[in-house]
């Protein structure tokens, strides 16, 4: 698909690193205030003087983050994208601008990036963000791309990590366990297209946890939404690596432990069904498959009228003593201790 | 020397990822007033409400941009940091953050990550620049450096590519070619030790050249000077990619044509000895050679008594009408038309 074997396809060698550039950014056009300069001088010129500023990077690269055998191009983009915006939203912040570099190898053609870029034109649209920076390299393997994203906030409406009391409301955007489930369907798929190249599936049935992982949405509906209901975050984290390792990462910043309840947990029927075909426990689908891009917040409890019973959101727990640690609580009233087992990017493989 | 063969070295998969991070940047300190919050949270806070922010990233690729047969780690940390920040002072901008992401295979041990932040962490002091954010990956080949800089300043002293009027003067930092020359010996040398790994190469005549390559240094020191003269030029480029290549940007983006003097290029002896050496035309790898990090840039011809003779800068042409375009003018008066040979990222090799 990618490799430059039909002659109706272009080689990135043939335009030069500016050209190039030039080919693949001319679709991208300011529309933030603050965008003063965009791509084509030795850096952006922003002008962030209103609020104060957020900015957060992202890597992501083939064989570690993604696999081209079941990812298309125009999706990897949007994702990219949307992996840093949702960063950006954890802060309680609306993003503003994004740089994006990228190191590709000569097996990918001009049409190959086009259709990239295509993916991360559509995810700026819809968030209303700027590209207004990058670098494009040649790689000696594989496709590596690498984001910076940068928001706007009122001081007073940042939410850190740091600030869940003792006695907030834990609540989280959606549902959880979509995209683990959805990497499990693609990576059985592989295996099987491996052994049967003619194999047509039929994944119909598992169209939402395969769009989970494949298309991840960064919450803009939900900081809309909080900023609607008048609700700040007391703290505030984006889901990439698990339920489980990120309250942990909110316990610790904000020296609070947490009551997680099981039965309380946002699960799709259609993860459910796929962990029972998997023979996978749900639960530790939601706590350590990663990659939800949720939002997980704590709210003053004096807040619980303004969130109750909205569809975008669930109350899954509270926060308590730190001495008491991290807590799942199941159907049965049994405490179980959470640990980190979401996605560790080190483990020897 | 990378390879975890010494039972002394630490496996970068014995710590995490979120233990790595810690480790690596524990030793940086935030200095710089616009910094609100640092590494911890989704997304560093920034308070960037006084003048015009400017923001510039880039890629360093392991066999792209170096080989870490002959770069050692903290050399490319220090590298890394001044590429980027050599793009905000080419804004004529003071540099106050910047973020790393980082991928790297397991063969990189946790000691040879500390040589890199060690290179990392001088660059941020010797610029007064802090380290807020960044991703830490593993990768399936090699290592590869994302870093994204966050410059300050007013919006009147903003130098741009776009900004050079007919009949300026052209004006360059330091000298050029030795970054070019130090990589022809450090190849030279890496061959001689293929063959025979016992020879202890004398590289004391090369010092210079090969400082040039592996430890540049971004010209913090020029835009104070500049500033301190009261000089904003009209037009500034950082010379990554060679000056052949930094002129036609500057030429294309202000619509001016430019004349180059052969016989006004600064070059250090040590550069005309290598050329000698390597028979090369020295003018040719001042023009085509890359990775300098000197500014070139414009300034009124009223500004030329405040920055004559001064030893930092050369005043090597002047910008004329587009119609004549860029040319190089000899000893001999002739005209050579200046095309862009500069380093090509996507060379088919």
């Amino acid at each position: 698909m990618l490799e430059n074997k039909n002659p109706s396809k272009t080689s990135i060698s043939s335009l030069g690193e500016f050209a190039l550039i030039d080919h693949l950014t001319k679709a991208f056009n300011l529309t933030q205030k603050s965008s003063v300069l965009g791509i084509g001088d030795d850096a952006a010129i922003l002008d962030l003087s209103q609020g104060k500023t957020v900015v957060s990077t992202d890597l992501l690269i083939e064989g570690v983050h993604f696999d081209l055998s079941y990812m298309p191009l125009k999706h990897l983009g949007y994702k990219a994208v949307m992996v840093n915006l949702s960063d950006i939203y954890a802060m309680n912040a609306q993003p503003t601008q994004i740089t994006i570099s990228l190191a590709v190898s000569n097996r990918f053609t001009l049409e190959a990036l086009d259709e990239l870029y295509a993916g991360i034109l559509l995810g700026c649209k819809n968030h209303k963000v700027d590209l207004v920076g990058g670098d494009t390299s040649s790689s000696t393997s594989g496709l590596t791309l690498s984001v910076t994203a940068i928001g706007n906030v009122k001081e007073e409406k940042i939410s850190r990590r740091s600030g869940a009391k003792e006695n907030d409301l834990l609540v989280v955007s959606g549902d959880l366990g979509g995209a683990y489930s959805g990497l499990q369907i693609l990576e059985r798929e592989k295996a099987v297209f491996k052994v049967n190249p003619n194999n047509q599936p039929d994944l119909s049935n598992y169209a939402y946890s395969i769009e989970r992982q494949l298309k991840p949405e960064a919450r803009k509906d939900v900081i809309e939404l909080l900023k609607e209901l008048d609700v700040t975050p007391s703290s505030m984290i984006d889901i990439s690596d698990g339920l489980s390792s990120e309250i942990l990462h909110l316990s610790k910043a904000s020296q609070v432990g947490f009551h997680l309840f099981e039965e309380k947990l946002p699960i799709d029927h259609e993860v459910i069904k796929i962990c029972e075909e998997f023979k996978l426990n749900t639960t530790t689908a939601v706590l350590n498959g990663g990659e939800d891009y949720e939002l997980l917040f704590t709210v003053a409890q004096k807040e619980f009228d303004k969130i109750k019973n909205h569809p975008l959101l669930s109350i899954i727990g509270h926060a308590c003593d730190l001495g008491g640690g991290c807590q799942l609580i199941n159907g049965l009233g049994q405490q179980i201790e959470l640990t980190a087992q979401g996605w560790q990017s080190f483990d020897e493989a």
